[in-house]
């Protein structure tokens, strides 16, 4: 039996979805069809224009339907000499909802990894060393992941903060809070031991 | 932090996949944006036009974009005087899969459940009345699931058959094939005890 083409095309570009394989794309096509055909098209409206509508900032990078998202012309930070750097969108969200962090964010959108050609200009530090030599940030908080690709990626952005005298700071990596010690990582739990502090 | 409307939106809209909460739905997001977006426009594309040009089958009512589907007009079918009558085109799908039936189907689109207002006209049972009377069908075979409201449907259906004098038959119920005894429900063991057949 021949699915007809137009269920064919859904189910096959359903698996665009990450952790959808051929059978649950097909049991989610049935079911928008079945049962809920004003939210399956809702969702195509929601996507064609998502697609098409969210840039990037262009002062920060991070996601913006505006040139300049709402955090770069918050008028409680724009004049913030702190600037933290992280990978992806996704970082910032994780940061602002701790609700703690008062200062500007620039998003890398990747990692540098040379082997997959993805160099200084891909992650956009073209832009980040012009927005460092205006003299308007005091401090560059470095809270690309920890790993192999973010150390070195923080580690090329903090040799860039030393050309303009710009202080460079890495976040700490250490146990997680409420995180138990041997079911925490080996590399992990190096971090944790030398970042301690003394108590005394 | 407020997120773009367009984010928020797509977020929204996501959450009509079935299984998908808020935190997956930002995820997925996420994900098309950073990583998919030719993907997801592909995706919203194919929603758009399945979610318009996919309606029901006029012979059997099953998902089909032409007014007859591809097993209705099959020629090796269509003189098959044998209907297998399920509750969902999904049904359809996993009886062609076993290869075994040459039959023709009618898909009823859900079950009878009068506390829901669905009676026999919402299941298209009008439409199968007039199927029967017309003589060109000796046998159907009842494939509702083994459920309260699917028996109800089952024999509802049996009673419009002896209307017509065609021959109604039920699905058999019991121990699936390789399943194992301690870990089936009791319902489907008392079926599998009802059903026995004589081995002599
Ligand atoms: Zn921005
Ligand atoms: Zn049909």
């Amino acid at each position: 039996m021949q699915l007809s083409p137009s269920l064919t095309a859904l189910i096959e570009a359903l698996r665009c979805l990450p952790g959808i394989g051929p059978k649950s794309a097909q049991r989610i096509a049935f079911h928008l069809l079945e049962r809920d055909r004003s939210g399956g098209t809702q969702l195509g409206d929601s996507l064609l224009k998502a697609m098409q509508v969210i840039g990037h900032c262009e002062s920060c990078r991070t996601f913006s339907e505006a040139p300049l998202c709402d955090i770069c012309l918050s008028v409680k930070r724009q004049d913030s000499r702190l600037l933290c750097i992280v990978e992806s969108p996704t970082d910032v969200l994780a940061i602002e909802q701790t609700g703690q962090y008062q200062g500007l964010y620039f998003v890398l959108m990747g990692h540098l990894s040379p082997l997959d050609g993805i160099g200084p200009k891909e992650i956009g530090l073209d832009v980040l060393d012009e927005k460092l030599s205006k003299g308007n940030i005091d401090e560059v908080i470095l809270a690309t992941n920890p790993t192999v690709e973010g150390e070195a990626t923080a580690h090329y952005i903090a040799e860039l903060c030393q050309k303009y005298n710009v202080d460079a700071s890495r976040i700490a990596h250490g146990m997680p809070v409420g995180g138990e010690l041997d079911l925490v990582d080996g590399m992990t739990l190096m971090h944790a031991f030398s970042g301690r502090r003394s108590l005394s």
